[in-house]
């Protein structure tokens, strides 16, 4: 066991405090990392805050990680001491279910093993703990390689919120020429501007706020609706291949939905506390229209992700914070006040 | 102008009453079809009820229309006299929309020209009048061929219930092996049970009467799960690949889309009069599942479905009803009481 500094909560009220964690020694399979970055994503407040249901403390957060391999197991075989190296949300999986055998990790019919806060089952049932901490050790099959030239900071964040809506883009095969919405201009909905434009979609940004559609052109998007106007929404009707839903609070997806043409599809990747607003079972039949979830990405299309970014100089536009500034950090991510996702700098810790 | 005889609502209230109709002359790309057979599908009672709003009368429904050519314009190509044809549910579309141009004619951004009811704007802005009747006028673009050897009767219902089943089974790739369920055991739903099996898939047929179970092993489903018994529904917790929903009653989603598996689909083609619960994102995320809607089906896909059927000895249970019946047999349709599909035998006119 190896004992590193890390940042943890202590209960759903402590915040973020000063703390050690303790890494195993690296099994044969396993790669350690000297963590660098990690992105702060809303999943780490609502889980150490309790929101989402009962955790075991104290628990460090953190799922956006990027480092340098520090040591090896004997069996490894993709990595060496060294490389830039990043993990994402998952760190296991039953790799015997059909979603594992797939490459859908994130879907395994066990559930997989989250990189924080959850039960680690091939480790003697410890809890997991994630990238608030200055390493980590993770079995090889669940570690990305981060392309050379890429900004290390701004790439950590691509770890969840790039992959999670690089997923459904691609599942929906979405193309050169597609129309893509995308609802929300957080943390995942700024990633999926950018890789929608990457993949040559035209992008309509859909925001309540009139005041971020500079900030959405900025970005690429090609237009920009305020949902809040009727006429401008009515005006986007039917002109939409796929509709990446990032916000996670209660909203009725029936006007979404009419922006979508024959066959389109909305995706809903924030996860609300509350029922939504029931879906008109009209909208969907007139226009054969889906609507569906998604969950992360599956552990060789985070690679193929990471990959695709790099091809097309994509990476989140981060703030950086020090660790003794994470609880300021979190506040201001609550509120929605960051361009557009906070990136931990773990030589502070 | 031909005045044939036909079977009429001429109030919300009145029932179907004897009566005649107008037939235009045929013109240059026409089918004059004297009909035979013509099936009752359950949206014929809610449009004569004046349910799904205003009607126009008198109204001569029927959109599962089978008969014979007994006149032809001097430009149609595709069909001459004396050949067995059908029609279904459209007679009309714009032909240019980007839907129409795709096959996709249900679709018409212009919206399609039902059947009966609508506005043919190609003749007049007349209002389209249905298949009970002695015969029928319609574009060839609209005409389908009924395969030789196929029991007319039972080849009507096809034309509706048999392509709303096939074209989504179709649309998802429903292929050999795959998992299919359908909710309800009506006019829908045994069709979708009998396509479904053609495709090569295992069928579930979920109902809320354990009485039905018999009947659906009989039309070939491989399992029944009674939807009240939430032991039996667990039991099939994501087991299915799609799922067909032919109830148009208002009902929970959740419990069906649990029996979904991974990248499962339930598509809904019944349209409850009022908002059904709402869907829980959590299980569209942690599946990636997708729910969506499908209409009846393209020309080309109709035709397709026809050849489909009679290569596969696929056609319709029925029960055939004479002119006078016809208000009982609403009646009967109404209270689910028919295996599975009333079909009117339009010589008894």
């Amino acid at each position: 066991m190896t004992e590193v500094k890390a940042y943890a909560a202590t209960s759903p009220t402590s915040g973020l405090v000063p703390s050690t964690v303790e890494r195993r020694e690296p099994g044969a399979h396993d790669v350690e990392i000297a963590i660098e970055f990690c992105g702060l994503c809303h999943s780490d407040v609502h889980t150490i805050r309790a929101e989402w249901g009962q955790v075991s403390y104290p628990l460090v957060p953190g799922h956006e990680i990027v480092g340098t391999v520090s040591r090896v197991g004997k069996a490894v075989q993709g990595f060496t001491v060294g490389q830039v190296v990043g993990v994402g949300c998952m760190v296991d999986s039953c790799r015997e279910c059909g979603s594992c055998l797939e490459g859908f990790e994130q879907y395994c019919e066990m559930g997989n093993t989250g990189t924080y806060g959850a039960v680690d089952r091939r480790n003697g049932d410890t809890i997991t703990q994630g990238g608030y901490a200055k390493a980590i050790v993770v079995d090889e099959n669940y570690v990305l390689h981060i392309p050379e030239g890429m900004n290390l900071a701004a790439a950590a964040p691509l770890l969840c919120a790039g992959v999670t809506t690089y997923s459904p883009l691609r599942y929906l095969d979405v193309q050169e020429g597609d129309a893509v919405g995308v609802i929300g201009l957080g943390g995942l909905g700024h990633m999926g501007v950018k890789i929608a434009k990457g993949l040559g979609a035209t992008v309509t940004v859909f925001t309540t706020s009139a005041a971020k559609a500079d900030a959405a052109l900025a970005l690429g998007a090609d237009h920009v609706v305020v949902s809040t106007d009727a006429e401008a929404m009515a005006g986007a009707a039917n002109s939409l291949n796929a509709i990446l839903d990032t916000v996670a609070a209660v909203h009725d997806l029936n006007p979404y939905l009419a922006t979508l043409a024959r066959d389109g599809a909305l995706i809903q990747l924030g996860l609300p506390a509350e029922a939504m607003p029931p879906i008109q079972p009209g909208l969907m039949i007139g226009k054969r229209l889906a609507y569906g979830g998604s969950l992360i990405g599956g552990i060789a299309e985070t690679q193929e992700m990471l990959d695709f970014c790099a091809e097309h100089g994509i990476a989140s536009d981060i703030e950086l914070v020090a660790a003794s500034d994470l609880d300021a950090a979190y506040d201001r991510m609550v509120a929605g006040d960051v361009k557009y996702r906070f990136v931990l700098d773990v030589s502070t810790l």
